[in-house]
């Protein structure tokens, strides 16, 4: 099988990075072509987009690819889709699923979904899968699921770099379709039918990234922050597998939603370190965000710490250098503590 | 069992962090004292330790500690020890195994060598352990052979940093004895009985950092890297485990000699990364090196892309990706072939 419209719902600065690669790729793509739709809920942007030929905030400089078409409305959108791509942050992703829920509501062939946001959400606790599919299921709306994930972040994505993502896919044939769709010169993909693992990697580096930030802000060596991030990630890796059911690759060092992205997260220049590093020189949880917040940056890994309440409390006994890390940052303890137990573990 | 008299021999900067690292756990072994002693072939350290009570180049701040005794030759080190640190750069491994062969020939129960180089020999392209072995084996001197490598950085160990490391013995006593001899509060100590693959992963990381440093000299996304860095451990790890028999814990994310210590060497401030970047920015390898020589800094990696020669033979169709590498820095094929590897393949 494969894709023939494409519609994606979100144009902010990942959606639009998507956006511009499948567009590279529509452009090219003799032999299998498709069709492309965009939308985004803000007047701004699909404006700009089409009638100034412009993204009113990233890349203003490139004109808006030819065939691309910028829909005004999501009901257009979902029309007549094969595949919807969401482009939404994770706080998002329940609202638009439930409006996407009303529109298909008793479509047999659903669009497949897509999903690109890397959080758990934040009322449940759940990977988002657990809360986008059951939404659309109350309308009878059963599609395919996919999540995309990897070290793909929207700036490098825009300037051509060599990147790699992991798709995962319950389905075979959607799964090989998507892998086709979005692999490039410019983006390797490795293709899973892991959802739930690919899910829960994207969420837990972010806390990761949380703790080798902190690493710096104590002022301790580089050597620190990679012994402290190859244990927790053995740690959440482990837990993600023998608790949770997810796939031993999904977690390996080769995987690029875990090894790449993780490892990004952890040690390049991201908000998730930089809140880190905040809380290791010497502020709390709460005067970090504000931080931040007057940086105008929020920060994914503040959801994920709380969002992962149900599953410490679901398994008493697990993640035990997590759990020292959660009390520094929710019970404000010394970041000395986590540390202390890296060693005496 | 416990080591009760320990020698280290080689007190450059490793040697002399490992030696301070003992001698803190000597003070303070009141119910598993030992005896330490240490040796250096050159003249001005040991004098420097013994008769000025400072190192003559590395913490020159600090005097020697109280309990080391400093002995003027191998013999005397070798007499009545039951573990050796073996403290010395690969190419000098050989050599010294030699030495120790004449010294403890027909010796029934002679000392554990814990080795502590991260490379392959550069005569036969072997693990050390397998260079080693052999030597000492002609003598009639069969000794437990322990590996220890990790995020240990000489620097950061004098400063007690809260650092990782991985001890491989396949002997369970001694290793759990190793284990307990090395670990404080500022080592954490993951064992192994996978020596092979222990002293695989020690050399094969420094491969990859240079090929990380290339992405950095290319000018390329950090992201770039850390794909780069996951899909050449991906490659790599799965080579020694299904071709070499190596452990698949020994090259997965948590493992302190690979998910530590070759993220560490691939993107923080090492010399390997260095050549990379330098090669990436458009010199040969032959002019890398000689840049590398004039600031006085010898790199490890060097040694390990000639040595892996043989296995490249061995194996024709395996390390598709180290190979594309191996082609750039050998035969001044473009880096860029490298990173588009990345993608193609």
């Amino acid at each position: 099988m494969r894709f023939q419209r494409i519609g994606v719902y979100g144009v902010g600065h990942f959606g639009y990075a998507l956006l511009r690669h499948l567009a590279d790729k529509c452009e090219r793509a003799i032999d299998e072509p498709f069709e492309l739709l965009a939308y985004d809920r803000n007047d701004e942007v699909r404006q700009g987009l089409r009638e100034h030929g412009r993204h009113p905030h990233y890349d203003t400089d490139k004109p808006t690819p030819a065939c691309v078409t910028i829909v005004d409305d999501p009901e257009t959108l979902l029309e007549a889709l094969d595949l919807l791509l969401l482009c939404v942050t994770s706080d998002s992703a329940r609202e638009v699923a439930s409006e996407a829920a009303r529109r298909l509501e008793g479509r047999p062939d659903p669009p497949a979904f897509l999903n690109t946001a890397k959080a758990l959400d934040s009322r449940s606790g759940q990977p988002l899968s657990r809360v986008v599919l059951p939404l659309l299921a109350e309308a009878g709306v059963r599609p395919q699921y996919a999540a995309l994930s990897g070290g793909t972040i929207a700036a490098d994505m825009l300037r051509n770099q060599p990147l790699g993502a992991t798709v995962a896919c319950a389905d075979a044939d959607r799964r090989e379709a998507l892998r086709r769709l979005l692999s490039s010169p410019s983006l390797w993909i490795e293709p899973s039918d892991d959802v739930l693992g690919v899910e829960l990697a994207g969420a837990f580096k972010n806390v990761i990234s949380i703790c080798a930030g902190m690493a710096e802000g104590m002022g301790f060596a580089y050597g620190v922050e990679t012994h402290l991030i190859s244990r927790l990630a053995g740690e959440i890796g482990g837990f993600c597998v023998e608790e949770l059911g997810a796939s031993p690759e999904t977690f390996s060092i080769s995987s690029q939603c875990w090894g790449n992205d993780m490892w990004m997260s952890c040690t390049g220049p991201t908000r998730n370190r930089e809140l880190g590093r905040l809380i290791g020189s010497g502020r709390t949880l709460q005067e970090a965000i504000e931080e931040m917040t007057r940086r105008r940056q929020t920060v994914e890994g503040v959801a994920t710490i709380h969002a992962m309440a149900p599953l410490f409390e679901r398994f008493p006994d697990s993640l035990p250098l997590l759990r020292v890390a959660r009390r520094v940052m929710l019970e404000h303890q010394s970041p000395q503590v986590l540390f202390e137990a890296l060693t005496h573990a």
